[in-house]
């Protein structure tokens, strides 16, 4: 269908529209009031927008949620879900049945109808619920199309051309997540996005100015987004299907549609708080369906004419699809190297030979890890296109920035520094933006599976900020890769504020996150090809600004990947010493010294708890040894969780200091001869001191 | 001095200005010069900032740097902190010696001069490093302001009638916190607050345009602020100082000052990103000072006419101290209850009675914790206006909002929901800002200690986007109490986004943080006396959505601060079950299924790890027996550092479930009978086993 005759369908189905709404309204409020629980207000308010997007405006296809080229469309307000889910069931995705759609707040274990959308179930891009990841992860999406246009697309083959649509309420736009990246978005150009707001003016607290008078649409402008206002946005779809399609068509920015709503419309509570999060009771939804004209006795209905109103979207959605294969198939013919790269890309692969491009060797002498880690990814940056690095403005700090890198820039902007780019460029400023920066890449990750690998990087600290979109992409089961340097009290003088003490905790206990801490230039490779093979989860490398020892004869690349394995064995050893990252050298320098006062001491490098988790019982008895040999694990962070693996800890229990970096450990106790001695001590207590064997010891 | 003689006295000075920046600059080149290492860019470019700031305009005394009504400086981009230490050496603070001020960057163990301000040190008002942290701050500190002088102010005695000013850079800009404090204090018209933007358009990737091109005025007039713009603000002191001037006379917003500058200026990289964070090398330090006319031999040399131009400031401070405490003498003269209530709160006291405000007893019924908290702190809250509460939007959700209470909320604004309010409000609707909520509760804290206690309210899953603005309050050693509602998988339906499964470890694992999870109404009463008595930490008091079973048998309100105690004791028993918060149902049901199958089993509550880990070695000994008997912790978190206490755990190993809150429970083997064979077979396996003795076994 050519938009010409989409809009001339528009003007015939016009009066059907209001008809539709109420449908769709009364099927929400029963939905909700089935199980007495949920969000039915939102959802009713954005019919009209729902109508706009499913039946006139989304490129999909419901036979095939994957099909490649598809509009992305985000719920950045998640617990509106009821929306999506609905609309889903009306446009004809197989998996989302009237009995599924009936699973919303039920006990049904194989809902695909959860509270939040969630991006293991068919249809659903990404995962949201907490305000203001979407509106990130959309921009993310639109980064991805860009940046797939303009490294494939050719003059008559537009093998990617999809729009990305984010739905954001009131409270998305309060979040500093939301508007660090609708700065970003604003500053990139990305007239591939469109950012369609339900402004209800209602927040659980009750009316928004309660908290917020701002002048959306000029802050928006001042970001450099189009703007269009629709006045009647729960009725008019008509208008708002104009401004969807005024926003594709947008030539130079991402567009903002602020549509006024009214939460709960029709319902007695229409326009306030309590219409958001709670079910109207039975005698309001029976009387919601007599002013609308249903029936009360019949709850949860769709008539056949609505499913006809959205019936010829299934089939649209296939001949779109059949059309792009064919597209791809003849832009394969014509530009054979570009065609099969992308094949490569829309499969989710890696190029076979990716880990070649990893030196074998690295320098003996001293080396920061950031440092060693930038010699492992760039190559493999600069050499395969999957992968996509940026950074929250650290680009001198965080070693990202490979060879003859082309930044993904707005390519109209000529920046006073002289560094430009374009969209087909793979190197991000994501700007101070952290938070945003990590959602963004969870955004990119969630494309198409393996179509990129996005890498993020700012300071290990600077990874509390973007905690929760590296949880998001932990739930999500995104791959991306964290590049977190400056880790551990040796930044030194940056002090106590930039110091990590206790976030380390957190990464480790985290579901689905891999947090690696490797010791020297060989474990950073190792840890590099564990984050690169992890397909389904995020990893987070951990690297020093400082420069650290090597360790050639004890490193091993391959063991990164057991998450602990053996580093210095002494036979018949009396004593493991576990060493973690850039507290390396305290391990192996005190376990020196105790084997020359004569305990034998072994050393075990644990760079990743995750890793070591998965491996057999045997694996694990057999390294630690629990119970025969008292293991210290020294390590700059809070001991936190260590105690599973370790029986005691030089670790730390306060905040750190600002001082030179080898200050700063001495400072807290980190110097091998000092270690040696508490452990000598602990080692002696351990012997005679059953209660002493029994108990954590903190010997700093 | 009136200010028309100060502005005189501009006039006379005005050809000494360009002097005093050059002899600043080089000041700030030769202290980063002299270690190698430091901030020097911004610093040196904001020299005319500083000095239309501590020479004209600032109100403060050098020789009472807690002067309370004292205007409040905050910088915000905290690394250029020398800009500040600077500044304070110059006007005159007694600590800031020359000595002191040449420990920047050096190994001097008691140095006042980190990396960046720490507000334990004289005259910080507020820690500063990780970006946007200090402007949040200054939004909460001009919140106390504003406060305190709709509380206490009458006519003609305006014993609160100080200004917060608040230095900004490029990058506080771009941080999502910053934005969100920024939206919410052109809403409160905040009058009180300057912010001062240190434009020179770099950051640490280079020309800002990388990364940024939003209308920065725009944006801030959109969010209801004042806008002035300086152009040359590298020089032009007395056009700031009237922009400064001003802005303390705005009638009803907050201003934002505009000022371009030039990062590094003088220097051979002026206007380059390597200007912002190292030193420029010996030779070009040389240059600088010939340039400038200095002698290059003459390293971190104030010459006395400088000290001269800066010394009328001590004397001028004092008299604004006597001048403040006549006038506060004559106001409880004149108004002796205000006067007592005033006194009291300047010196950070509580009424004594404030305990006895605590209900001694709750209904035996079930009771959400959530709704145990407000029957606790509600009470005290309308009693006591020390306190100031406030949520991010969850009014219905969290039980903050106390009888008869009255909205801190910008008196102009007349809200849709007709829920108004004025300055002297003390609850704050904080909007969908989590991250800005408890960065703006620090600065409330901080405006001087126990004036204020801050206490902030969202899920508990959120406090994942406020966790860097948490951990400020722990580093700070602040007093503010975050309100953590609906914990646990227990919420159920809502689903993985909002079950908080790992961030308990973060909360457990950071220094000078008090995370409790009390259990019944008792335990949570228990948890707001220690909250209320921790004047230097914060603390999180996690409550759960769903009604939870009271122990009125077993809880001891007196015994939350020991952080566990023995709840239910069984003689000679062979198993300890430690139950926390909502799940000490489990706990208790379970031990009493394996008690009927004669495994006689004690209970253990535990509602804080921080807590405990005080307590001394016999108690936790005497509590815990390990060694003599098993320990199993029951909780719907991650098991990390429970390793510490517990032998093995029931706990959550995956994300959670979006299933109603008592399904979910069940899902993830939450159920006694369930609990209780797995323990009974673990018990068994323990005294048999002595592998299984030494290891913490993950029961679920």
């Amino acid at each position: 269908m050519t938009q010409t005759e989409r809009h001339k369908d528009l003007e015939n189905y016009k009066i059907l529209h209001p008809y539709i709404l109420k449908v769709f309204r009364v099927l929400i409020a029963d939905l909700v009031q089935q199980f007495n629980g949920g969000h039915p207000g939102g959802a009713m308010g954005m019919a009209a927008i729902g109508v706009a997007l499913w039946k006139y405006v989304l490129n999909f296809s419901p036979n095939n949620p994957d099909y490649f080229n598809r509009d992305r469309f985000v719920l950045s307000n998640g617990h509106a879900c009821l929306f999506q889910y609905a609309f889903h069931h009306l446009v004809g995705y197989k998996h989302m049945t009237m009995d599924q759609l009936k699973t919303y707040h039920s006990t049904h274990l194989e809902s695909y109808c959860p509270g939040h959308p969630e991006n293991e179930h068919p249809a659903i891009e990404v995962t949201t619920g907490a305000l203001g990841q979407g509106v990130s992860n959309a921009v993310g999406l639109a980064i991805a199309s860009k940046n797939l246009q303009a490294t494939y697309n050719k003059p008559g083959y537009e093998v990617v051309s999809n729009h990305t649509f984010c739905m954001v309420g009131d409270a998305c736009l309060q979040e500093g997540i939301s508007l660090e990246a609708i700065s970003l978005a604003g500053h990139l150009g990305l007239n591939n996005l469109t950012v369609i707001y339900d402004n209800n003016q209602v927040t659980c607290d009750g009316s928004v100015d309660l908290t917020n008078t701002e002048n959306m649409n000029d802050k928006f402008k001042a970001c450099n987004w189009k703007v269009i206002e629709i006045e009647n946005g729960s009725e008019d779809v008509m208008a708002i299907v104009a401004a969807l399609q005024k926003s594709k068509e947008s030539s130079d920015k991402p567009t903002f549609i602020n549509v006024h709503t009214s939460i709960g419309i029709g319902s007695n509570i229409e326009g306030q708080a309590n219409a958001h999060g709670a079910s109207f009771g039975e005698a309001e939804v029976d009387r919601l369906h007599q002013v609308y004209g249903f029936d009360p006795k019949n709850r949860i209905h769709i008539p056949e004419d609505v499913y006809q109103f959205f019936c010829d979207i299934s089939s649209r959605g296939d001949i779109l699809e059949v059309e792009w294969k064919s597209l791809v198939k003849r832009y394969g013919e014509n530009y054979p190297e570009l065609g099969a790269d992308f094949a490569r890309r829309v499969k989710g692969e890696l190029p076979e030979d990716w880990a070649s491009l990893i030196p074998k060797e690295f320098p003996t002498s001293d080396t920061a890890s950031r440092a060693s880690s930038g010699m492992i990814i760039n190559p493999i940056s600069s050499a395969i296109n999957s992968l996509i690095v940026g950074t929250a403005d650290l680009s001198p700090s965080v070693n990202l920035a490979y060879k003859d890198k082309l930044d993904f820039q707005n390519p109209r902007i000529k920046t006073t520094c002289g560094i430009n780019g374009d969209y087909s460029g793979r190197y991000i400023h994501y700007g101070v933006r952290e938070h945003a920066m990590a959602a963004i890449a969870n955004g990119i990750a969630a494309f198409n599976r393996g179509t990129f690998i996005p890498c993020t990087s700012t300071f290990l600290m600077f990874y509390l900020y973007a905690a929760p979109a590296v949880r998001y992409g932990a739930l999500s089961k995104l791959q991306v890769i964290h590049v977190a340097t400056h880790d551990s009290i040796g930044i030194g003088e940056d002090g106590p504020t930039h110091q990590p003490i206790a976030l380390p905790a957190l990464y480790r206990a985290m579901p689905n996150l891999n947090y690696i801490r490797p010791c020297d230039s060989q474990e950073v490779a190792g840890a590099w090809e564990v984050a690169i093979r992890s397909k389904e989860m995020p990893t987070i490398i951990s690297l020093s600004r400082h420069k650290l020892t090597q360790f050639p004869q004890n490193s091993k690349r391959d063991l990164v990947a057991k998450g602990a394995y053996s580093f210095h064995k002494e036979e018949d050893s009396m004593l493991n010493i576990i060493g973690v990252g850039s507290e390396m050298v305290f391990a192996v320098e005190s376990a020196k010294l105790l084997n020359d006062r004569g305990i034998k001491t072994s050393v075990i490098s644990f760079p990743s708890q995750y890793l070591f988790n998965k491996q057999p019982l045997e694996y694990k008895r057999s390294l630690l040894k629990r119970g025969k040999v008292p293991t210290v694990v020294i390590e700059a962070y809070t001991a936190n969780g260590w105690e599973r693996y370790a029986t005691a800890g030089i670790n730390m229990k306060t905040f750190g200091k600002s001082l030179p970096g080898p200050d700063t450990y001495r400072y807290f106790g980190f110097e091998s001869s000092t270690i040696a001695d508490k452990i000598e001590q602990y080692v002696a207590e351990w012997q005679t001191d059953d209660q002493i064997r029994l108990e954590f010891q903190d010997l700093n």
